[in-house]
């Protein structure tokens, strides 16, 4: 089961490709409108919420989850409920979206995984350039 | 030769890495200090101006440019500066950082491709979640 913190752009995009993998989807959000967004199409749960409110995670069944994704815009909420997930309910895999490069050293040792939108539009561009170059 | 529009976080990523490969890269920003953050290590021309100035890609050689990179985090300064270099000096591949959908077909008609972040960086988390479930 995979749990997604966040409902923006970056958060239903995953929700929608990983929902039609069917995968156990579950997604958090404390705006009622952003959770509305993913559209009757999304079949997975919905919880509006805070992802580091013990009980809203509970609701989502959180000690079930294999994956937990931490990918609200705001990066200080996606590092409490990253090691939220982490440190208080055991989540084998949590990874959040992060843009400081220097965080990454420390959340590695928390056995998080980061991504940073920046530098995967990067690799891509680069993927772009160099794949024309030969 | 490559020209990167932005020197902030993309912008200095590529260019770090666009020049290890021995390409013929050149830099634009109109902040001084953005510039200066690529270090001694960037050996590619670098240039202080904005990126819709005609005088200032001139000064930075975009009639011999292959490729153009519109990366600065103002997406209406990437569109502005894109379409330049597309429409009045005609470089062959152009690539914007956009992350409004709903300009993609737009740009796709300009022939401009573009590249978002956000979605970037779900595609990464995709391939990471999905390479872990087979």
């Amino acid at each position: 089961m995979i749990i997604i913190y966040g409902c923006g752009q970056m958060g239903q995009h995953l929700a929608r490709k990983l929902g039609k993998q069917e995968l156990n989807v579950t997604v958090i959000d404390p705006e009622r409108l952003n959770l509305e967004s993913l559209g009757p199409e999304f079949k997975g749960e919905m919880i509006m919420g805070l992802g580091i409110d013990k009980d809203v995670l509970k609701k989502a069944h959180i000690s079930e989850a294999e994956v937990f994704l931490a990918v609200a815009r705001d990066i200080n909420t996606n590092i409490m409920c990253a090691l939220v997930a982490k440190r208080l309910f055991h989540v084998p895999r949590v990874i959040a979206r992060i843009e400081d490069p220097t965080l990454v050293e420390l959340f590695c040792k928390f056995q998080i995984e980061t991504i940073s939108p920046t530098t995967a539009a990067a690799g891509q561009i680069e993927r772009m350039i160099l794949g024309q170059k030969g």
